[in-house]
């Protein structure tokens, strides 16, 4: 969940020609990006209009043209709500980063992919839903593929490493337990979506607002105002608990609204909460246990009230059905010290447990 | 937290004669209680206007007026935000239930006390605070004492017990937590504010509308619209971290709004969390264990999301703190079936417990 | 977990005949019991000698001869591991308790069924088990359509509750959960089991010690010594983790002694601790709102100390997956109150509860 | 809680001549490695025996002697029951990680000094008590006084780490609790007695044993025969609920023994249960979070069982206490991968913390 009114910063600041190098001699990252055009068939049928052509950046590193014959593992970056993959690439200085730690042999070289995974309620938290599209088959399939055909990857589970960051933090965590076999060193930064808590309760006032939505025109002004809380709602009712039949917001809530008053539906409340990760780590503590690395960081200060505690509460799960991981608790925000971290801890700790070779 | 249209009903179907018998000779109990006035110099200095003569309603047992020599138990009942004594009499039907068990023999004949404990914001918690006033010292001290003094009373801790719904069963678990030696039987029907969870976390959206009050027209509008969550959070903060110099508020919210997004004051943050009964139970868990006896009782559909979970919660403190306590979850919501519980479980329950003679 | 020297003190005290009433004009309940012989082919082929024939006792309420045409509701008792029925009868003084009760009206006429359920380990658990037999099955089907045959039965689940104590807490427990439509009122007292903590975690050191039985003469050291945590791990193990290849245990342990120390098996632990109450009540959850009652009540002080700890667990598990319940906590210990709290508590509960007519 | 059997390798393997540099030119740290006899007043009148001098080894960096004017930060690691120095010294190889690391460039130079910790019962857990000594206050007085004084080293908190494995990782962080302004940057490395959990529950059949000791012989039996837990538990209750009056143990259990089974003393248990790190995190939250640095790793295999599931609740407390810190859970026993993740993770992350300059 980025801030809000942060946007499409790259798109203004790049010339962004898709699958062409931007700015091959360039001594900054930020400038050897490619922007590529990603067939989707997984999206197709989605009833946001979301596109069936999805833009990715990708970063290849330094000795890629120079090296041939030469393979390179694959580290996949899943951006938040509301972003794009600007969001690593201006923001977060990712490719700064990548190209100061391999010039000072701090990192080996890998290539970086940044999808994008936004839609007009903010995203679709790299899930599978016939409302959203199946955004989990798009990373996991589409994306992958794509990419192993069109670059020289290491194309197996050991040598693919997927990052995100608060929606996308989720949709790591999400892929390392609905999609096995695909990445095996996973790192979850400030992972929105762990947990129904805080602001993601459904005690969060802006649920019965989302829920007064009748008719299209609702969700318009909805949209104009930029009303953060009502809109992040949609995008998680359509993704978690989506319904095509349930015009126009083709999502079911939880709860019904009997005079002013949030009343639960039993039935559907299980159905919506057991798609909280917290609730899957048993079922999927073989694929997690059978990773190469997982972690993940939140900052205590984090706006998004629901992420340090969600996080806790996941390593906990995880501690409790004997998943090894790494927890990283800071003083920071939601955003603020991402950089930071992905220089000093997380890509250093990816590259450890990567596999470099064939 | 009462529905928030619900109100004076009483005051509209009695003709209310302060310290007067209402309907000495009816066989309904609702017609045969007592309202008083009771002095409150507890609330003195409070800075949102509450009067210094708080009313309340007295329920005599059918035989009071026949044993002159005789001393009764005291049950004293504490109500929820936004409602006053009404809503045990009208609502709940006490006297009514209260008639009938000890017509059947269910009961032993004892004095029910039913305090008002409303102010502007829906009520002061039954806590001490300079801004709200010290509404726990007005009940503990001037509400007991003044009962004692008027009535034929058993005048210890042994024959008094306390039963609160929703603010009030907060109320009364914070009394026997905070106020030990007054009262040794204790029930909490949907008691509200255990902990800081859900609707009732800082996550939820009306935390940061009521924090946008910048002057007292700001909260007259709210009240003006009767909206319920920033009404209730200014109750929260006047009464759980009160400062007589923050106008218009009188209260402190313990988390800044930067460009529209909450960050938290650690130091606030603790002193707030710290004032939620889940985080109290060890420091007051000799004052619980010297109960003669806790329960509370809370439905899986309370309209309150907080309610059922922060229950849960206090239990399991209770029980990690070895305090010997009742747990009552049944399907129901915040109101519907409290009525049905006071006669088939809280009031049977207490009689079992309380001294009845000298 | 009965005292480890109580035992068969109703053999020695009552002229048992099976299937005739042995005093039938006694006005004590105690001489008004039935002792019967049980045909119990899911017993049959279990490794532990356990007989296909068991006893139990049969309570029929006072008027049962004297309304030919009546059909009664009927309650199940479920004693715990060293004990047998005699503990109801003898120790915690049902029938007496019962005739008390139905003779001042303060519970209706309900058939009692007291079964056996013990063997050479202290008891089979109530579960389902190629080693110590199937249990569960006896008890849900061979021993109720018994009783259904051969009484004036409610023959129907609203009529058929299930009480146990200790090992038979965990029973009543895994019956809710695991066989769902047999018994709707479910009450456990002090029950064993629910989670493996404390003295039932696999760090009490007398794992070790039952981990060194190499051949049947350790066996019979351990029975003959009367050394209870290492015989009642074997009945642990051949109930919840049983190997009918695994000579001469007839069980797994989830655990490797390497040089003295316990090295975790990880998918043998999964197993076995997927195995406990706590970690079933999710997928349980459909079965066990379908009831009519469940509540469970325990002593602070029970002398086995994963009682306490694993029931206030089991609480909190029901309440995250919303499941109405009864919680109980006293001070008193393993069986001190139990005969107590079945007259003040479980048997008004269960009344309430139960259906008493076609 | 080192193996039982390993022991004072190191004694036999030196030639150890206290205060003189052993090997001054030997390439291998493991041999430049000063021995000295520290003055212990803080132990003074303790009622184990124990010496009032204790050893301790120090690592001084390769650099020390060449950078006369050079003051340098200070590690202080601390062992485990049942081990000493040593185990640093020989098992994890400590010197010999810090002189390749340093070589390398991959570790800036620090002191490391490793005390004795040891008794009879293996250990004081480097906490006060009148009984085993106030060792927590040799370590943060005597100690850090000693090594400041005859040291070249930066001595203020900002420039001093603690480390402690199992027995000595339960140390680090009391002393980061209770001893605060005196390390800065704590790690604790599969740390014990953070809960009283498993094999730590007095749920434990060996507490009993423990208590069934009556005379001085009792214990000498125990010592004779190596029977690690009862001899453990002799260790906790002298260090965590010493009573110098209680003959011939000196330490107080928190419970009866009443015809074989354990019966709570409510009071006593309250004494011993808060002594433990879970329950005092809230108290010292200030404190911690003053840190610049805390982390701990444990292996999901620890023989010990209390250690993972202590660890991770402790990082829960600390996350509900917003506590910074880091948590490492990964595949491994209590002390296989101590030296693979000292070298890897520990000393790294130490060194990114310390303050290397005045």
């Amino acid at each position: 969940m980025a801030k809000f009114f942060l946007n499409n910063i790259l798109a203004l600041v790049l010339l962004v020609v898709p699958g062409i190098l931007v700015a091959q001699s360039a001594t900054e990252g930020a400038e050897r990006i490619i922007e590529v055009d990603v067939p989707a068939p997984s999206l197709s049928g989605n009833l946001l209009g979301t596109q069936g052509v999805q833009s990715a950046a990708i970063y290849l590193p330094p000795s890629y043209n120079n090296q041939p014959g030469h393979r390179f593992p694959v580290m996949y970056l899943l951006h938040g709500i509301f972003d794009d993959y600007g969001v690593w690439v201006e923001n977060f200085e990712v490719p700064t980063i990548l190209d100061r730690m391999i010039s000072n042999g701090e990192l080996p070289e890998m290539i970086v992919v940044m999808p994008n995974g936004g839609n007009k309620y903010g995203g679709g938290y790299y899930r599978n839903s016939p409302v959203s599209g199946n955004w989990a088959d798009y990373i996991a399939s589409d994306l992958v593929e794509y990419v192993d055909e069109n670059w020289r990857t290491l194309s197996n589970p050991e040598s693919r490493a997927v990052v995100g960051h608060s929606m996308g933090g989720y949709g790591a965590l999400n892929l390392a337990m609905n999609k096995p076999g695909v990445f095996s060193v996973v790192w979850a930064l400030s992972p929105c979506c762990l947990a129904p808590k805080q602001d993601l309760s459904l005690g969060n006032d802006a649920w019965r607002r989302a829920a007064d939505i009748k008719e299209p025109g609702d969700i318009q002004n909805l949209l104009e105002d930029r009303d953060f809380y009502p809109i992040a709602i949609l995008g998680i009712v359509t993704a978690f608990n989506p319904d095509p039949d349930a015009e126009p917001i083709y999502g079911d809530f939880p709860f019904d609204i009997i005079q002013g008053e949030i009343v639960l539906d039993s039935e559907a409340f299980d159905t919506f909460v057991d798609e909280f990760p917290v609730r899957q780590v048993r079922d999927a503590r073989g694929a997690l246990r059978d990773l190469r690395g997982l972690g993940m960081g939140v900052g205590l200060g984090d706006q998004f009230l629901h992420i340090p505690t969600g996080t806790m509460e996941f390593s906990q799960r995880l501690g409790a059905e004997r998943v090894p991981h790494q927890l990283d608790v800071y003083v920071g925000d939601h955003r603020q010290l991402v950089a930071d971290r992905l220089e000093h801890v997380v890509f250093p700790w990816i590259a450890e447990r990567l596999v470099f070779s064939e």
